[in-house]
C-alpha cells in the first residue's frame, strides 16, 4: 500500500484540527493509502517539538521550508495565518508537493490565480480547507438537489455570521488588519458560504452587488488597551449575487453577529421544494416538498444517519451526532484518497481562486456602488 | 359615550378579517367610543345584503360611493382590490370622513403620495392595514429595542416569502397582472416588511440596490386552462438597503418560496443583542444579549404572555396563543380609539406613502441596475 | 332561525374568553341558530351591569339564580370557581336549561356523576369547556389518527404543565385550598390533558398508577404575607395509564414547572408514525411516518391552515395563526349547533365525568401507592 | 511518562465507536499517561488480524483469554455481546486487570453484583461505558445543577427512545432474545438515561412502579423469513420513580419509537428553573431561570462551546458541534488518567450495578404490578 507522507505547516486552532482528523482518519475510513504524519513545523523549534509530540508527528523544524523541501514528503499542510499561504504554496508547488491549504487561499484574487495556474504547471494536486462541505448533512443537501427532488434552483440564501468581535472592547487582533488579513468577515467567513453556494446551486457567481460596513471603527490596542487603533476591513457585508445559470443568491457575512457561534447557514428555493441548513445543527437538515399534499405540507427534520453520505463511518446509527473534526476527517480522506489514486481532487485551488474572485467583486462593488461581473476581478 | 360609524367596502379574506376583528374589539378592549358597523358595500346589494347579515352590519349597498356619501359614517374602510384603493380613498377625504384602508395603499408611489396629501389637507385621519406589527410579539421587539436593550441595531434582515404562486399550474389571476395589482411579490408581502423594518429600526429606508425575477413567466390563463398567458410582475425580489441613520438592511420576498405559508420574518442585530421573529410562530420572540456571561450566552424565547403589551386583554395567562384576527383587533382598537381621542394614527397614509417610495424605488433599482435613493421617486 | 340565548354566569379569567368568543362566534361561522348573549350574573348587581356593558349582554343580575330560572334563557354558561359547578349546574338541568359548563366539571367524580346523570335523566344537553381538542391543529392530530396514517396507537405522553405556582412567595389561594379546588395540579390542569388522551387515543382510560407532592408545602397568606399557611392538594404529578384498548400512556402534571407557561403537550406514538405537538406553539404540529424511506425519514413541522378541520373559518391562509379565544369560538360553534340541531355535543357531562373518575383514580392511587382501576372510584 | 496498554475485545458497532476514540484521544486531550492500542481479540484469528491492522493495535488473536491472561495488558475494554460481560469481566479481574466494559454491565443485577464485588475485592479498577454523560453538554447541565442555578430539583423526566425495531418486518435478532439480552427497550437503552438521571439529580433512585409492554410479539426468524418468532422482551416500559432525596421521576424507553433516532432526552424541573436536553442535538441546552424578570422569562438555547467542560479540547470557537465520538474520546480520557493517576474512575462497575439494580426492580415492579423498593432485587 502506498504511503502518503504529510507535512504540516502550522498547529494553532485550525491546525490542531488538522491533527485530530489526521489522527482519527484511518481507524474511520478505509483509506486507500497509508497515511503518516511525518514533519511538522512551527516559528521556533521548541514549539514544533512539542507540537509534533501532541499531534503524533516524526519530525519537526522551526523552519517551513524544511518541510517544503523534504524529498520524503508527499503533501504539505498549510494551516498558517492567511498571508503565508501564497509563498508556501509556491515554495511546495516548486518542489513538486501536493498541497493541501486553508482558506482563504489567498488576501487576493490575483494571488490566489497565480497559487493554481502554478498548481496547474506543475501537475500537483491541490485541496483546499473548505470543510463544511464535507459534512454528511451538507452532502445530503447536495445529493438531493442533484437528483431534482427540489426542482431547479431560484434562489439562495447564505449566511456565515458569528459575533467573535461583536464586543467593541476586543482587542484589535490581525484580523482587523489589511495587510495581513486581507478583507474582513467576508475573507474570513464568507469564502465558506460563497464556495458552498456554487457548489449546491452547482454554477458559478456571475455578477455581484454589495454593501459593507466597519461598524466599529476603532479597537483597543492589544500591547496598550488605553489607545484605540483603526480596524481596517469590514464587520460585516451582504452581497446580492446572480450565478451563471440565473439563479439569484443573497450572501451574509458578519463578525459581529451577536447570538450566531456559527451561522453559518442556507436556504435553497427549488421549483418543488426548498431545503434549509445551520451548522449551529450540524446533523440535520429541514426538507420541504411541495408536491405533498396541501394537508401535508412541512418542513421534515432529517436527522444525519447511515443512509446519507459517509456518515456511517462515524456510527451505524441515525441520528447519534457529527463534530466539527468529523467535517475535516472526509476531508482527509478526500486527500489521502485522490493522491492515492491519483484523482482530482475538490475544491482545489482553482475553486478556490473562484472564491477569491467572488470576494473580491464584492468587496469592488461596495466600494464602487455599483454592479460587478466577477471577471473584471482577476 | 362618542359612536364611531364603520362604512365597510369589500367583503373578501381581508374584509372577513375585519368583520371579526369589529366583533371581538369592543369585548377584547375597553374602546374609548362606541364602535358601529353601520353600513357595508359589494358589488351587487344582493352580495351586500348577504354579508352584511354575516358580518353584522346594519345596512348595505352594491354601490361604494354610497358609503362614502353617508353623512352618517365615520370612517370608510377599505378592504377592495388595490387597484381601487386610490378612488375611494380620494373620494371619502373629499367627504371628509377618516379614512382606514388595506395595504399597499396604492399601485404606485406617485399615487400614494396623492392620496397622503389629500387627507393631509382635508384634515381627515388615516390608518393603512399593516396589522403585523400590532402583534403584541412585534410590540415587545419594539419595546426591547427602544429600551436599548439590544443596543444600536447596526443589521436588519427580513423577508416576507410565501409560496401561494410557487405550483406553475396555479393560473394567473390578478396578482400577476400589473394594471391590477402594480408590483408582483414586492406589492404583495414585502410592503409589511419593508413598513416594520422602519418601525423597528427607528428610521427610514434611504438608498437600496435589488434585483428580483419572474421565474414562472406563463401561466395558464383561468378561463382556458390550455392557453398561457405572461406573468407580468415579479415572483421574487431582494434589496439591499440603508436606513437614515446609517444601518444596513436586507429585504427578500417571494411569492414561490416553497414551504413558507407566513415567511414574514425578521432578525435584528444590534451592539449588544439580537432579536429573531418569524410570523409562523407569531407569539414567540427570540432575544440574544451579549452581555450574558459567555457561558450562559444563547437566544432566549420568550412567549408573548400578559407581561407584554396589549397579550392581557385577550388573555391573562402567558403563552396561550394568538392569531391573526387578534393583530387585526389591536389595529382596530387604534383606529376607533385614535379617533376617539383625535389623536394621529400609525401607520398613517404618509407612511403608506414612504413605503410605497421604497417599493418603486426597488423595483427601479432592478430594472436600472443600479443604487437608488428613495427621493428620487417620489 | 332559532334563536339561542345565553346566560353567563361568572365573569373572570375564562368567562371573559367565553365573552370574546361569543362576541367573535357569529361572524366566524355560519351557525344554525342565532345567538343571543342575554343576561349575565356576578356576585353583585354593579359587577354584573358592569361586565354585562363590557360584554355585550342585554341584562345582569348580581343573583345567578335568576339567570337559571328566567324562562328566556336556553344556555347556562357556567364560569364561576370550580366548587360551584355543582350547585348551579343541578339547578339549571332542574330548570330543564342546557348546561355549558367549565372543566374540572366538578371537585369529585362523585359529584360529576351525580351532574351528569341528572342532566341525562331531564334530557337538557350538556357541553363541558375541554376547549383545547377544539384547536384546528389537535383536531388535525384526530384526524390523522383516525385515517390511521400513524397506525395502531402503542403510546400517549402528555402533559399539562404550568410555573404559576413555582414561585414560592406566591401566596396561597383558593387553587392550593382542597374546599374550593379539590385536586390541585390534577384537577386544574391534568383535566385537560386527560381529557384529551382519551379523544386521541379513542379509548378510554382503565389503570392507573401515580405518584405525587406538594413541593411548596407552605405559602403566605394572602391576608398577611408574614404567616404561612399549609397548602392542601398536589403541585405535581404523574401517572401510568392503560387504555382499554390496551395502549400504554404517561401523564404528567405540574403547576411549578418552571419555564412552562402554556405546557400543554403530547407525543402519541403509533405503530406506523408518530405526532408531536405543544400548546406553546398551538398552530404547529409535528408528524413523523416510518413508512418514508429510510434516507428521507423525520418529523414534518404541519403550519395548520385552510386544508385542515375549522381553519378557514378564521383565515384563509395557512400559517396565519390561530389563538386561544379561537379555540373556544369553535366550542361555541358546536354548542349553538349543537341545540340548533338538536344533536348531542362532546365532550358532554359523562366525558367531563370519566374525567373526574381518572383524576380521583390517581389521586387514589398515589395514597394508596398502588394500581387503581377507575372503576375502584365511581 | 507511564504506558497505559489497552485490550479490545470485541469490534462491533461499539468497539469501533472505542477505536476511533483511542486513535484520537492522545491528540485531543493532553493524556497523563501514554496510551498504547496493543491487543485486539475478535472470534477467529483472522478478523482480529483485520480489525487489529484497521483499529491500530500492534497484536490480535482469536481467543479473549489471550487477551485477558497476557502480563503486558493493563485494561481490559470489553465490547462484545452483553451476555459475555460477565465471564471475560470476572476473568480479567481474576488477573488484576483494570476493566472498562460497555454498558448494561450485566443481564442482571445479580451478575452486576458479583462483577462489582470482585474488582472491589481485587482492588482494580473499572469504567462503564455510560458515555452520554461525558458529552460537554451533559457535564454543563451537572454544572448549573451543582451551582444551583436552578434551585433543588423536584422532577426529573428522562427518556431512551429509539425506533431500530419500530418495523414488524425486521427480523428477531439477539436484542428479542431474553438469554442473550436479558431485557429489551430497558436494559439496552434506558440503562443510559436511568444512570444519568441518578448523575444529574445527584441521587439514587429507590423505588419505581412500572408498566411494560411488548407491542410487536412476534418478528420474522432471521434464518427463515417466512417464520414467526416470538420476541422475548419488552419494546417499551415506563416508570415513575423516587430518588433517595424526595425527587420525583420518569423515565420512558422504546425501541419502537417511530421517529426517534436518538432520543436520550431529559426534563429537569429544579425550584429556580429548568434544564431541557435531547441527545439528538447533542450540542445545545435549554435553560430556563424563573429569576428572570416575568417580561423576559424563557428557555435559552446554550451552544456547547469552550467556556463550557471539556469542548475547548475539540475545537476553541463555539457552537462548531461535537459528535458521538468524541463523548467516547472523553471517556478515554478518563479512562487513562484515572489509571495514571491512580485515581477512581466515574461510573464504575458500583454504579452499573446500581443501575442495573435499578433495571430489574422496574421490571419486577411490571410484572408484579406493584411500587418495588430497588433494595429488594439484589
Amino acid at each position: 500500500m502506498k504511503k502518503v507522507r504529510i507535512g504540516l505547516i502550522g498547529t494553532g486552532y485550525i491546525g490542531r484540527c488538522h491533527a485530530i482528523a489526521y489522527a482519527q482518519a484511518p481507524t474511520v475510513f478505509p483509506l486507500e493509502a497509508e497515511l503518516e504524519c511525518d514533519y511538522l513545523a512551527e516559528i521556533t523549534p521548541e514549539l514544533a517539538a512539542q507540537k509534533a509530540k501532541e499531534f503524533g508527528f516524526k519530525r519537526s523544524t522551526g523552519d517551513w521550508r524544511d518541510v517544503v523541501q523534504d524529498p520524503d514528503i508527499d503533501v504539505v499542510d498549510i494551516c498558517t495565518p492567511n498571508f503565508l499561504h501564497k509563498e508556501i504554496a509556491l515554495a511546495a508547488i516548486e518542489q513538486g508537493k501536493h498541497v493541501y491549504s486553508e482558506k482563504p487561499l489567498a488576501l487576493t484574487a490575483e494571488d490566489a490565480k497565480l497559487m493554481y495556474q502554478a498548481a496547474q504547471k506543475a501537475g500537483v494536486k491541490t485541496l483546499v480547507g473548505f470543510n463544511y462541505i464535507k459534512n454528511p448533512t451538507t452532502q445530503l443537501a447536495k445529493e438531493i438537489i442533484e437528483r431534482g427532488e427540489i426542482g431547479e434552483i431560484v434562489h439562495f440564501y447564505g449566511t456565515h455570521n458569528e459575533d467573535y468581535l461583536a464586543d467593541p472592547n476586543t482587542p484589535r487582533d490581525w484580523h482587523c488588519i489589511r495587510e495581513k488579513a486581507g478583507l474582513g468577515a467576508l475573507g474570513d467567513l464568507s469564502a465558506h458560504i460563497i464556495q458552498m453556494s456554487q457548489y449546491l446551486v452547482g454554477s458559478q457567481i456571475q455578477r455581484v452587488v454589495g454593501d459593507m460596513e466597519t461598524v466599529i471603527k476603532m479597537r483597543p490596542n492589544p500591547q496598550n488597551l488605553n489607545e484605540q487603533l483603526p480596524v481596517e476591513n469590514e464587520d460585516q457585508a451582504t452581497a446580492i449575487v446572480r450565478f451563471a445559470n440565473g439563479c439569484m443568491g443573497t450572501i451574509e457575512t458578519s463578525r459581529i453577529a451577536c447570538g450566531r457561534k456559527m451561522g453559518l447557514s442556507y436556504v435553497i428555493t427549488g421549483t418543488k421544494g426548498t431545503i434549509s441548513y445551520t451548522q449551529e445543527r450540524m446533523a440535520e437538515l429541514k426538507l420541504y416538498l411541495h408536491t405533498d399534499e396541501p394537508a401535508r405540507q412541512g418542513f421534515k427534520t432529517l436527522l444525519t444517519g447511515p443512509h446519507h453520505p459517509d456518515y456511517k463511518h462515524f456510527c451505524v446509527s441515525a441520528g447519534h451526532g457529527i463534530g466539527f473534526n468529523d467535517q475535516k476527517t472526509v476531508e482527509i480522506r478526500d486527500l489521502i484518497n485522490g493522491i492515492a489514486n491519483n484523482q482530482p481532487m475538490y475544491p482545489d485551488f482553482e475553486e478556490g481562486f473562484k472564491v477569491s474572485r467572488v470576494l473580491d467583486a464584492i468587496a469592488m462593488s461596495c466600494q464602487e456602488k455599483r454592479w460587478v461581473n466577477v471577471e473584471e476581478v482577476a
